[in-house]
């Protein structure tokens, strides 16, 4: 299956998720880790859509979420610097996703310069994360 | 907001719906009234996708929908078969959503021949319809 990138786009408005955790974690400097994500989940039955989209990033991985349903996912910053986040700057999310999407960039341009290792610097990641998400329960 | 093709059927893969009602209708020929119906439910804050989709279609209608949904919806036979089956032939869905809008599609074409005017073709719609929208809940 070869997908178009404004086919990616248009699916990733509805089904996509960009997400920072921020979860503690003792072997961390500053006692956190931040945790940023980008997620498409569907139900089993399109697992080979997010099989496509996988070749179509080359990078990620697919795995079983909760009861029958599978997600995308990729947590690797140098593929969400590299891939991720340059695709969609050329490629606009059109939904408020995208707001979601500026923040979720700001905060892996924040961790390219160690931000994330100060407790300061946290706590900006996590006032960034807070705005994100806020809208439609997924 | 100008919309291109290969968005609309990347955000119709993933929240678009082709259904097709059948409801008791007294004043209706084998007493039943067939309603297929193409939509795109979306939360309110994004209602102006759905206005930016109406206006690519050219057709349809944006409303409320439960809650802080809001829908847009396209129920007239003349538009469904002249703007929104025309439109998913020339660019084909990718997901198994692929499969309802065939069905929803034989559906039109069935009642094109008014074969929902009888009882015996309220039958044949109804199984097909039963096969559709079999996958995830919506």
């Amino acid at each position: 299956m070869n997908l178009n990138a404004e086919w990616i786009t248009g699916f990733v408005d509805g089904e996509g998720c960009f997400h920072v955790g921020i979860s503690r974690h003792e072997g961390m400097t500053a006692g956190v880790q931040v945790l940023p994500e980008f997620t498409v989940v569907q139900h089993e039955r399109d697992a080979q859509l997010l099989h496509a989209i996988k070749a179509y990033f080359g990078c990620g991985v697919v795995r079983k979420n909760h009861g029958d349903r599978m997600a995308y996912r990729v947590r690797e910053r140098k593929q969400l610097n590299e891939r991720i986040v340059p695709f969609f700057e050329e490629h606009p999310l059109h939904s408020k996703k995208r707001v979601d999407f500026e923040k979720f960039r700001d905060v892996l341009r924040l961790m390219e310069q160690d931000v994330h290792l100060t407790e300061a610097g946290v706590e900006r990641i996590r006032r960034i994360a807070e705005q994100m998400n806020r809208g439609a329960p997924r």
